[in-house]
């Protein structure tokens, strides 16, 4: 399959049509930014880890499954997938309370939920993803009613389920992640985007370490080692 | 009823404990903030208005079935109420898209909503009154169940459609306001706070001109004389 046009230069990812009008690739780069934006830097390596990563759980999740937009992985840094069009909604998961959920509600920081927490943030760049209520949904047209906003967390916490087991069997918990969703050519709701240490925080069981993009936020170091560990764990886990 | 002990003092009432333990007394305010407590300002007459203006509104809800706290009117600045367990959401309702609103989720000022939007805020200065999903309601025990939220969502709505009509027969266009509910001794969720200019956005239908707090937050001016017209028309209207 040849890239024939770029259609979407993300922060994280360039988008490119192809010769089949129904699939997309995804080029991962090693750009990294947080703070939507603010902050900015480049690791040499991290797009070619964030894909093998995105492809070992997109396998695996349509394996147990979960409808997804993966079809294959090209080379190092490209994911052939479905064209999907994308829901504006940044659907936030989250098993601890850190980072933004910890300072806008003042909840401490670590604080295991009593319950799996599913946010709807506005996929707005530009208006910095403002939280969502299912009603602020419909008057965005961003779905059509709101039993598709039940299913889309449905979706979520199955995934979340699923991604959890998987990882602590890897010594990893699963903090919090963003997932995007899409509707395919049928209009089904798939997931789409990717699924990286970019958008996922996770935490070494023993020792706590963070092995996700908190490394660059918060200037740890060590990015790039964390993702190949990460990486490592997921590779060997049926050894 | 006797004002005996200071319970609590906010930005522009004092709650005062009496000689019955299950009532209090709101005594309205002068002061005026906005932004969050950033800018403040004080007009003379401004209590004893909002505290005129949330009596006839209590009254005219209580006929038309709605629970509130309201017992009667003092004097100019103090009501006496039902003491209540507040409920720490700050309701908000909207008819039509301006303020905040507008600007966080870049929907055009003025813009007619398809339909009433119910937001629930944190009623929390010190972060600022986020934006809560019902989740969120849980996580942080501001209610007991998703049934509760249900259910003020639906007061709020009834609200709503008494009082948009209540003022377009003095024509006045109700585009948003902010109530809070609390819990009476019986435990039943009842409708609490005040019900006046400072929490309401009123708008003149024939002239648009602002009648309500936005004189102040915009510095137009003429609040005291906004205040008096709403309660002129309130209290002329069935002459």
């Amino acid at each position: 399959m040849n890239k024939t046009e770029l259609l979407y230069e993300g922060k994280a990812k360039k988008i490119w049509k192809t010769d089949d009008q129904n699939l997309l690739i995804s080029e991962f780069k090693d750009s990294l930014t947080a703070f939507n934006g603010e902050k900015k830097s480049s690791e040499e390596g991290k797009g070619a880890l964030n894909n093998e990563i995105s492809t070992e759980l997109f396998k695996y999740l349509e394996q147990k499954g979960i409808p997804t937009h993966y079809v294959s992985t090209i080379d190092s840094n490209n994911m052939l997938h479905k064209k999907a069009e994308v829901i504006y909604i940044e659907v936030i998961v989250r098993n601890i309370a850190t980072g933004s959920l910890s300072k806008n509600l003042g909840i401490a920081d670590k604080t295991v939920l009593p319950f799996t927490l599913v946010e709807l943030d506005y996929k707005n760049d530009e208006l910095g993803d403002p939280k969502l209520n299912d009603q602020h949904c419909l008057i965005l047209n961003l779905v059509n009613d709101t039993a598709e906003l039940d299913y889309i967390r449905y979706m979520a916490r199955r995934i979340n389920s699923i991604l959890v087991d998987f990882y602590l069997d890897l010594n990893i918990t699963v903090v919090d992640f963003k997932l995007e969703f899409g509707r395919d050519k049928d209009g089904n709701i798939i997931l789409i985007d990717e699924l990286s240490p970019d958008n996922f925080r996770l935490w070494d069981v023993k020792t706590g370490d963070k092995l996700d993009k908190d490394r660059f936020r918060e200037g740890l170091g060590g990015l790039i080692e964390a993702y190949k560990l990460v990486l490592e764990r997921i590779k060997n886990r049926n050894k």
